[in-house]
């Protein structure tokens, strides 16, 4: 059961200002820096919530207890632990052995589904209250009720949020308690894609990359696995392919792959691999020349070969061992065919078909999408299949926009659901947007209908590895990445304000000096370029 | 009892060819990277090594088995747990179910002294054998044997550097075994300076670059916690000097600074505070302005005052009860004394002392150092009080090198100690300086006197904060600390190579890929300046 509804007064008004608040920082003589205290230092924002003036000591010893039939689950014991060593970082000195006693000593979690497949569209609202136990409020600890454990997680992260360490008292404390949040994401799919062909990304990076995202609620790692400079990836039934690898420790073994999928699902976030096809899969071929319309011309694959789908088919059978999530990524951008034309034998199929090179490309991707189908996937693919041929796709297909603004509309009016990623505003390599025109993009921009907003899945930014390798990546994702993610997230009014500069940047700030504080690389906000160095000395809260 | 000389036959020729060498790389048609198999894959190079051609599969579950009167030691069984996380990253897949024999499933460290105590020139030496039981080997296991812990450690490091993850066989293998090394350090000292004044760096973020350092085998994390810009860390004694923090989230409490000089010391490194005086303080006085000479003019601190050496005094025993290191740091450089002249009382103070300014700065500085041996440490001072008035400075001062080459040679001549940190190569700030500026800068260059040889301790690679943050610190320290920290631990013969490119460049970029696998996000190694992406897609290996 969640929270009766009339504990949950919608305050967004409360982002604005605050009759109860109490100051969150003390005016030291070396900083200016005073936070503005009627902002709520919360990232995402949550989409209902209030609270009061109250300060609650959190003890250290917090423990946690399991209801409801979805209670009893190892997803949400471990994230647990993992949240108690971010809120308890520092050591509480020597009030333990002073006996204090605390407001809140338990965390009840209450989750009403035992059932933890993780599928685009799970639930994952959440209701959080901390409060005392006093005349004011009956609460006298933490809880968290959700539906689904990946609610449960998302509350975490919240809790975690709020919990603050007190230098001077040196215990956490939460401010302006008593919180009641109820809160759920605007959109089903809030992703990032990562690229680890164009550099092969450690697995331990990846996973630094997945713990990131789950601090900005983010829930889906779009794994751009292949592309045409490398091939990491062990596919049992082809062995060779994995030879375009750049080299041999620059690869991932199945068990590599099982292990990405489920430390993700861990933290409540699908991974969404990809396989793009035709073009963009010259590296294919180092393993099998076969694929490759000839060795002097390699792109796209071949299309008059049977060869080449049935490689595309255990390809994807494969995969579909290591990766549950419903949707797959068939790629289909950037597909130029020359090389169909300037190969004889390419040519001749060509000819015997009776087809253009566009309706080979055509024939590929459905083709394609049809082997996935069939493997119980959903294909996406790149816009440009939507673009050539929209009324052949198929009417599964979801559209991934990224050449630019204007292209979910047109998606959605013909009843395709639609995941935008604009890259003037959501390629995470483009280092000349500033968070703020990251922030602005609307996902449904232009689509006025209620019943095809909803088509529009959500969102993505993509951080493309040409030049981002283990050294930089995450301070080329971060910040940014969040500016995106409390978009996909918070409700539209609380994202959509007169003044960011006042009422955003602080909130971004703050999340990013988070960041910081649990080891993620994340770059100074309002570099004019981003993941430049930071221009001078200075606090964190001002960079 | 180490192994028997006779086994380690000193190989330093094997460091350029191999007659028994295994290939290390497949050719694949991807890649035209093979690495150099002539070469040794060990960061930094052991003192003495023999390989042979033998290839050795590590059992998943290796076994610990700890002997000597040292080897009960807690310090060794977390060591290892975080080995094993390292060197089994990758599951082994299904091999486990096969019931595969593996060549080694035991590893045997025997520690010949419980004495854990970590201080300068503490025996860092081990020995290392890796064999199979055959008829050519006797081993059968892996034993590291030393006289500490953190000589275990070290051979410990240099284990998992000799264990690489088979691809095909998903198999740990070390290659060229038999192995036999014999290994110490060539310095001392090998350091790491990081300034949490310029930008503060949470402990996580420490605790990382700690991490990074043991990889490295460098052995002392400098701390410049303090400096004009911030003083973030807690004095109980003094409970307003951390209001020169930039925020009260930028601190580190005494707990705080606890924890990493224990994180530190589980990797056998140590860490050297620095307090700065009487320059370089400015923000001590946001807490008092009694230390500044006039609100108006802030530094240096204010010499006429007492006070001034009681905080000084107060300062230094708190941290005495925090760092157990013998060295500690008194800055000391760049003193600019125009607000001691243009300030009136201070003015009147030097001359009712007969005080030059010149006089002021050495009676600071020497106090200071009294006070600090008076609290059992060893003073250290950066060279500008060794080039001002070494006649005068405590026979204990270790001077530290930083305004160029040239100064070692001055210091030891007249009996000092020496730090090298040359700004021009080891101010890893400086980012124009390439990695093999960085490798052949030379700790005793000048210094012929095999006994003046032995007063350098070693030296230090500087990360100044200006422009390091969380988002780049790492970035910028690594690979090219890697480069100083091969100088300072390889034998000099090993470490002089005629074509640097050849046979070391290869290997540090091995380095830093391994660094990379680690999660840590050391730069591409040839990038024109230190902390650039890389410039475009591609290996690891190769950039």
């Amino acid at each position: 059961m969640l929270l009766p509804l009339s504990l949950l007064i919608l305050s967004l008004s409360s982002l604005f200002f605050s009759t109860f608040s109490r100051p969150l920082s003390q005016g030291f003589s070396n900083s200016t820096l005073n936070l503005d205290d009627s902002l709520v230092y919360l990232w995402p924002l949550p989409s209902h919530f209030t609270f009061r003036d109250d300060t609650l000591s959190i003890d250290p010893d917090l423990s946690l207890s399991l209801a409801g039939i979805g209670g009893n689950s190892t997803i949400l014991e471990e994230a647990f632990q993992r949240y108690l060593k971010i809120i308890f970082k520092h050591n509480s000195g020597d009030n333990l052995r002073r006996g204090l006693i605390y407001d809140i000593s338990e965390l009840k979690i209450t989750v009403n589904s035992d059932n933890e497949t993780l599928q685009l569209g799970v639930d994952e609202s959440y209701s959080l209250s901390i409060g005392r136990i006093d005349g004011f409020s009956v609460i006298g600890k933490a809880q968290i009720e959700a539906n689904t454990v990946y609610g449960a997680l998302r509350g975490l992260e919240t809790f975690s949020q709020l919990c603050s360490f007190n230098y001077e008292s040196k215990t956490v404390e939460v401010y302006k308690a008593p919180w009641y949040i109820r809160d759920e994401p605007r959109f089903a799919y809030r992703g990032l894609l990562v690229d680890t062909s164009r550099h092969y990304l450690p697995i331990d990076v990846i996973k630094q990359i997945i713990d990131s995202m789950s601090f900005a609620k983010l829930n889906v790692l779009h794994w751009h696995i292949i592309d045409e400079e490398s091939f990491p990836l062990e596919v049992p039934t082809y062995p060779n392919l994995w030879k375009g690898a750049y080299t041999k420790w620059e690869r991932y073994t199945v068990e590599d792959a099982r292990d990405v999928v489920n430390y993700a699902k861990l933290r409540g976030i699908n991974v969404m691999p990809e396989v793009d096809v035709p073009g963009h899969a010259e590296s294919w071929g180092y393993g099998y020349p076969d694929l490759w319309p000839s060795s002097s011309c390699r792109e796209p694959l071949d299309v008059s070969k049977n060869f080449t789908f049935d490689v595309v088919s255990a390809i994807l059978t494969e995969m579909r061992k290591i990766f549950p999530f419903e949707l797959f990524h068939l790629g289909g951008d950037e597909v130029n065919t020359d090389c169909w034309i300037s190969t004889p034998h390419v040519k001749q199929w060509l000819k015997d078909q009776n087809m253009t090179t566009k309706d080979a490309y055509q024939y590929f991707v459905l083709r394609a999408q049809e082997i996935a189908i069939s493997k119980n996937w959903t294909p996406v693919n790149w816009e440009e299949t939507f673009n050539t041929f929209s009324s052949h796709l198929n009417p599964l297909t979801v559209v991934h926009n990224w050449l630019g603004p204007g292209v979910c509309p047109k998606v959605v009016a013909k009843g395709f659901r639609c995941i935008y990623s604009n890259q003037g505003v959501w390629y995470l390599d483009h280092l000349d947007v500033p968070w703020e025109r990251v922030y602005n993009a609307e996902p449904i921009e232009g689509i006025k209908d209620i019943s095809k907003q909803e088509l529009v899945l959500g969102g993505e930014v993509c951080m493309w590895g040409e030049t981002a390798d283990t050294s930089d990546i995450q301070q080329t994702i971060w910040p940014r990445a969040a500016a995106a993610a409390e978009r996909l997230w918070s409700r539209k009014e609380s994202t959509t304000a007169v003044n960011n500069t006042l009422v955003t940047l602080p909130r971004l700030q703050y999340f990013r000096c988070l960041l910081n504080r649990r080891g993620v690389q994340a770059a100074p906000v309002t570099n004019e370029y981003a993941r430049s160095p930071p221009y001078g000395a200075g606090s964190c809260y001002k960079q």
